[in-house]
């Protein structure tokens, strides 16, 4: 890889999540060379994914290119790479673009979605981890509909029109609500002609409440939320074979062309490289993010499990948690010369939120817990501060003030024609 | 296809650009049942393309939802769907979603690119037609620079970094100026370890100027425009061959992974049609625009020439005549009860116009010509204007406005990886 030897030490970044982005942020540029890699040119604000995924919000206002973010950051390096492997004996890492030498190196390589070895579920459901499959989710679902009009077979009508979402966590919960307004306030009137009430919209939870992240009293009122705007939830039900057309769960089984899987995420750990890692693959780090076992590759982020947290189930995977990771461990690296003895991290947790729709969201702080109409004002609100930039912020507000002035979306757009997968 | 059968005659309209909207629009729902068809379910403002593929605007901000346009028209009904033939004696066109009758047919299917036989510029070049082809370029252009710095080899990174248009009519010229800006402005920001200066920026025309559509002192303003802007503008050069490294002309090489093709375009008719067709392949109609031996079948826009203007030639294939076209069409079927006769059509030339770059536009209007920075803004101003939907004027608005006062653009997403052609 062409990149510049000089006298400073070399810290190389794999991954441009919130952990990677803000650990190449905090680095000092005097005291570090810092070259992050990640396979696409731009950051992704997942929060806001089942947003473009509902046609609420743009693709490009939740993205943003790497290289404007270090705009003007001196010995910095970023690099569009896939990794293919790592040899620490010499201290190298191996991309589809050439080989690069670190002293230090950081895996910051997050999450992908987990089928728990379903192989069905793996070929015929959807997902929403990354910009292009929420673009694929927005296609699929517009296409749905256009479908649904060109068949007179109602038990297929119903597979097309009908959604089924397995996990009530936050992505789950969210893109219910996003479809539930789609369905309410934008569907009836793009398509007069469809009976858009034949629309079902399920949530599938094998535990016995949603948002199980969040407090007791955010589970109930957003399953209250979820009820009013006319989602089936159902708690306590597993979900056991997927065909592409037919669910089958503990309880129940439902017709649909569209299953959405949002129920459960592992680490993507770089190949090769030797760490320990827990069941759902997170590599296993001490309280400094350090890998287990060598003394200069840390992870962060979702990959990352501290295992002296949580009985030795680490940190949520939370976009919170992976961009304090980073930070602290920049300031730790920053430190290193003066204080070698890093030091621990501390998950400070600042409140969690989610939002179910217009005027309905919940939102649990330390202090306080509450939901409904403020608690979604504070959710956009803080949403928007933390888009990166602020164009994007510019037009995300647009985009949501016209939504909520005029109960309609913007960008029903099918950009690219998905396969059915049946 | 499940349309209802009704009272009223049924006008069935084959695309939805400028022609096929407009006439959608002006038709009475009194007194027809529309069904208007397209391949996508948004309609494209195609004169905005070349700012999606230099990362001047998103895509969603320049196609707006079909069924949004026509939304509470009464006894208006669209479908996505491909055309697959017509059986003009029982009245009939075969689609990917079934068959249709119809009382009147009218093709507005556009035109596409033409490469006039040249197998190798079709199978290597990009083009800017629709807006997965922009999306294309968008990612390709992007994509150079981040293989430019991967490679050590000068001669291969002059190609990546070399970029020759072939056409300076208005796509062209646009994109060459666009380009330019993104060389000028934004590239040596976001690439610092690349030196920018030997990015290139040909315009290869076959005729002595460019933007032949306008008037001499348009042509000869763009041209100083151009070069003012680091563009090297080849006349008089005809391009003989390309095998996706080399561009052979009558009088020059160049080294180039990216060649751009808006040389020609040629009318896109529906399959078997049996209709005299032009060299070009656009449908030969009357002043009425109906397809010559044909009493209900009518062509507007692109892909309809009507033999009485311009020696033979018809209208220039531009968005104001389509969309004249359709309006014209709308009314005459409006009040064919009352009015059997036509009336024949007169395009009402209101003026063309181009835009370099900043502050640098070109703009004839019937009664003065001029350019410069107040050509510039008229230009942004009527095309904001133009953009269907006052959700999308805001976002474009906005972006232009960013754009205008930090120099910066905001798109630059590599969202699809697009293969080298070689």
């Amino acid at each position: 890889m062409n990149i510049p030897h000089i006298e400073l030490p070399r810290v190389v970044i794999i991954g441009c999540g919130f952990a990677g982005l803000k650990l190449a942020k905090t680095l000092d540029s005097k005291k570090y060379q810092v070259v992050l890699l990640d396979k696409n040119n731009y950051h992704t604000f997942q929060p806001l994914m089942y947003q473009v995924a509902s046609s609420g919000i743009e693709p490009d206002s939740i993205v943003y290119p790497v290289r404007k973010v270090f705009k003007g950051k001196k010995n910095f390096y970023f690099r569009m790479a896939l990794i293919q492997g790592i040899n620490n004996e010499i201290k190298e890492i191996f991309t589809n673009i050439g080989s690069l030498k670190y002293d230090y190196l950081i895996i910051a390589t997050g999450a992908i979605s987990n089928f728990f070895g379903m192989n069905n579920i793996e070929k015929y459901a959807f997902t929403m981890k990354t910009l292009l499959e929420s673009l694929d989710l927005r296609s699929v679902i517009l296409q749905n509909f256009e479908k649904a009009l060109n068949t007179s077979d109602p038990k297929e009508r119903e597979r097309y029109m009908s959604f089924v979402i397995v996990g009530a966590g936050p992505t789950g919960v969210e893109l219910a609500g996003a479809l539930a307004e789609l369905k309410n306030n934008i569907l009836p009137k793009d398509y007069p002609d469809l009976d858009i009430t034949l629309m079902q919209i399920h949530i599938i939870e094998a535990t016995d409440r949603v948002l199980s992240n969040m407090s007791k009293k955010a589970s109930t009122k957003s399953l209250k939320f979820l009820e009013d705007l006319g989602i089936k939830v159902w708690l306590n039900t597993v979900v056991r074979d997927y065909d592409g057309k037919t669910v089958t769960t503990n309880i129940n089984d439902f017709n649909t062309k569209t299953l959405i899987w949002s129920a459960g995420v592992k680490g993507a750990p770089i190949e090769n490289l030797k760490a320990r890692l827990t069941r759902d693959n997170r590599i296993i780090v001490d309280d400094q993010n350090k890998v287990i076992g060598y003394s200069k590759i840390f992870a962060i982020g979702d990959v990352a499990c501290i295992e002296s947290e949580q009985n030795g189930k680490g940190h949520a995977m939370l976009a919170s948690v992976a961009g304090q990771q980073g930070k602290h461990l920049g300031k730790n690296l920053n430190a290193i010369i003066k204080n070698p003895k890093m030091k621990p991290f501390h998950y400070k947790d600042r409140g969690t939120m989610a939002t179910i729709g217009r005027n309905r969201a919940v939102v649990d702080l330390p202090f306080l817990k509450f939901g409904g109409t403020i608690a979604w004002f504070v959710w956009m609100f803080l949403h928007l501060m933390l888009l990166v930039d602020f164009r994007n912020r510019l037009i995300v507000f647009a985009n949501w003030s016209w939504s909520y002035f005029s109960y309609d979306k913007g960008i029903r757009l099918i950009i690219r024609e998905v396969k059915e997968r049946t």
